[in-house]
């Protein structure tokens, strides 16, 4: 295998992951600071994780919905703690189809505001609750130190949007996606474990009463939040007098969520399973799940490669052919490497006469000569394999580099290089904000057993903390 | 059936547009002037086409990626007719992050030019043409006389993006999505015929050395552009020096095109089929094919229905369940002429005693009484009809709506209740100056046998003319 063509992660893993982003062929800057041109190979797989998200959505009741990218200034200012929270990160219309606007408008950094003017106008009875809406869509926050798929000015998202009768309902309904769409994504397509819990007060979404969050630990130890569920209280409601009729005929506040997921999960994609030779993708969200590669020409080979392509998508594997032998295989195969690609199958002209072909594993790392009759069976295994040895990989180092501690000291400490749970009884806000001047946050409050606290104060609280993106 | 709720086409068919719109609850405005909300039921609709839309383009090979929604100003300059055309309707960012940015940023009207900067990237030689991009995104052109789906500040829309190495190649690409991607999708999801043309000078795209059309006729006899496909010639290449080394070892520029289609397609879904009950909806993009509907309570009734569901389903159909007893059958009835769904089964104690329900079809008309064995059969048939048959009525509407003529004044005459075919020979540009006086345009230059003119000047050219929207 020739040299390796990217920085070592334990060199400098920022730079490891500016190179696999580029190499792979992933992403791009844009010529506006801080925005991204996702390519196709990075695109390709967002498409598959929004296709799996949205089914998991619309299984959990929500409808799609699209609300305008431009939202009067005005509404932005109509929740306290919402206008605060995003003013310094918005995008700001001042001029349009030749004339300067009465009133500006911002481009969207989330659409609680705009879309609670309709939910308003929708919910009139009891009858019209629970109304469950979600949208795919663009996002602008203003970045000063931008990332691609980690932070970026403009980056695409799924958002969702409830109004509730009653707060039981809405806290429920938060859960649940917190839990059974969120989580459950993250572990079943990207192959990742999440630390499920509640955002401190510090921490929390501007303008909601509790966040519920889902931290992943990255390769360098330190937090991705993957995904965020939010109870608005009645914080929404009251700004944007989002309102029902009872079934007792009381006109009634509604409560309301809010929820979301971005293309920054591209980002925890990389740096969760990524190692010094690329992308290690997870199979259920590779664009090309078995790579059939012709070694080098010699009589039979593209037609053996080429029946191996058809033979296993007739087995519904997403193979392709790579027949470019004008290009030196070492080259081919480190850009197979690269990108993640869970399995080549090698066919050269020597393994052919005998009746096999070299199977190599990106994950599980290794090659195996198989007899041709057999690629079907050990590709399809292979990669049902891969998912699991990915999860179970990720979920040992984040237990390996996670640390119960009982003093701050002990865990800003641990912060260096991982993560640690200390009480958080015992932590604090004082503690938390002490934790802070060194980067190190409260990435959640959870419960020792891996459930959510159902109270910041409740017994046995432990916060996990630890430096993140 | 009680009185209709909308207005009647004839009387004024603006205004039943926007009936439709709000009561089959597709859509609404949005709080910044031009922008529109797209309401659940309005998006499933959209889904389905762009779920369709994007297989179809997958198949003419190319891949989907995503460029920023914000464009360096100067971008836009670069090519002359390109900012000419767009200037009058572009949104400027010239706040961002709490200060005033140093060059204003556009919010893209359509990616040509920033595009454009990264294919010139990414097409270094040969080997790497054609480079065949798409992307789903929103753009913003700000509309002084807004109208939801059909001309609204912001839209959705898919735009591809092209580059080739030879004019012959990206001639051949901008046809083959022209017709075998967009007319195809035309006929076989939104059951509209369209008329395949090439725009006259006048109409082209701005900054195009030639525009592809499809137009479609509504039930009020004006044209709507349902699609575009161009040949941007060298114009791009030109000013985003988009170049590559051909196999002569010479640098050459590309060839560029690009071709769009856009939520606009649902105001064609709605005029082109809509009737003074409400929409009519293609079986295939149906969000609901068939309502299973119990009219009243009675022994039985529920179960029979949900076994009528479920039966549906197994066999393929989109079915629904109506039990909304304490809502009056009749307004549920009308609700669901309304909305356009293809199919109603009413299962009522009365019929259900004699083992059979009652089938209503929104499009062919009229009610049957089948027994309850039969129904799956019924509902399959009559969704496999109904595409057909809105396809027949629609070009029947255009064949009997469209005179062919010698004169301008009959041109003119005839575009008062639908379109004319005028040779172009005998038109031409003064002509054409002379129609758009009286707000009448050559719709597009085709043939008489139906395909599209390789020249303007060529022998037998028609040219179609009409109102539009
Ligand atoms: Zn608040
Ligand atoms: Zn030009």
């Amino acid at each position: 295998m020739p040299k390796a063509v990217l920085t070592p992660q334990s060199e400098d893993f920022p730079r490891w992951y500016q190179d696999v982003v580029a190499k792979a062929e992933l992403a791009d800057n844009g010529p506006v600071r801080g925005t991204m041109v996702i390519r196709p190979y990075g695109y390709a797989i967002w498409e598959r994780m929004q296709a799996d998200m949205d089914r998991r959505i619309k299984e959990a009741g929500a409808r799609n919905a699209y609300f305008p990218l431009f939202i009067p200034e005005s509404y932005l200012t109509r929740e306290a703690e919402h206008v605060e929270g995003f003013s310094p990160e918005l995008a700001v219309v001042t001029h349009a189809g030749g004339k300067q606007l009465e009133e500006p408008v911002v481009v969207r950094p989330t659409s609680e505001t705009v879309i609670g003017e309709y939910l308003a106008k929708w919910t009139q009875s009891y009858r019209d609750l629970p109304l469950l809406l979600n949208q795919w869509a663009n996002v602008v926050r203003w970045e000063l130190r931008p990332r691609i798929f980690l932070r970026t000015s403009e980056f695409l998202w799924q958002e969702g949007h409830t109004a509730h009768a009653t707060e039981d309902d809405a806290r429920a309904y938060a859960a649940r996606i917190h839990e059974d769409v969120y989580a459950a994504f993250m572990r079943e397509m990207l192959a990742l474990p999440v630390v499920l819990g509640r955002k401190t007060a510090r921490e929390r979404f501007a303008g909601a009463t509790n966040t519920l969050a889902l931290e992943g630990m990255m390769r360098d130890g330190k937090a991705l939040q993957m995904g965020t569920s939010h109870e608005l209280g009645q914080n929404f409601a009251k700004a944007f007098d989002i309102t029902y009729l009872s079934e007792q005929g009381r006109q009634e506040l509604c409560w309301t969520t809010s929820w979301g997921t971005s293309t920054r999960m591209l980002g925890g994609l990389i740096m969760g399973h990524g190692d010094d030779h690329g992308l290690r993708l997870p199979p259920r969200l590779a664009p090309v799940q078995a790579l059939v590669m012709v070694v080098k020409d010699g009589e039979g080979v593209p037609e053996a490669a080429h029946r191996l392509v058809a033979d296993l998508v007739a087995r519904g594997v997403r193979a392709e052919l790579d027949a470019r032998v004008d290009t030196a295989f070492g080259r081919r195969a480190v850009d197979a490497e690269l990108k993640g690609i869970p399995v080549r199958v090698e066919v050269g002209p020597r393994d052919l006469a005998e009746g096999s072909v070299t199977v190599a594993r990106r994950i599980a790392g290794g090659k195996e000569s198989v007899p041709l009759g057999g690629v079907v069976g050990v590709v399809a295994a292979a990669l049902e394999e891969d998912h699991d040895t990915l999860y179970a990989e990720a979920l040992a180092h984040r237990e390996a580099s996670t640390v119960a501690v009982t003093t701050v000291g002990a865990a800003a400490e641990a912060a260096r290089t991982g993560w640690a749970t200390i009480p958080w009884a015992t932590l604090g806000p004082e503690g938390e904000e002490e934790l802070a001047r060194s980067a190190v946050t409260v990435r959640c409050l959870t419960m020792p057993d891996g459930s959510v606290p159902r109270k910041e104060d409740a017994d046995g609280v432990l916060a996990v903390v630890g430096r993140a993106y």
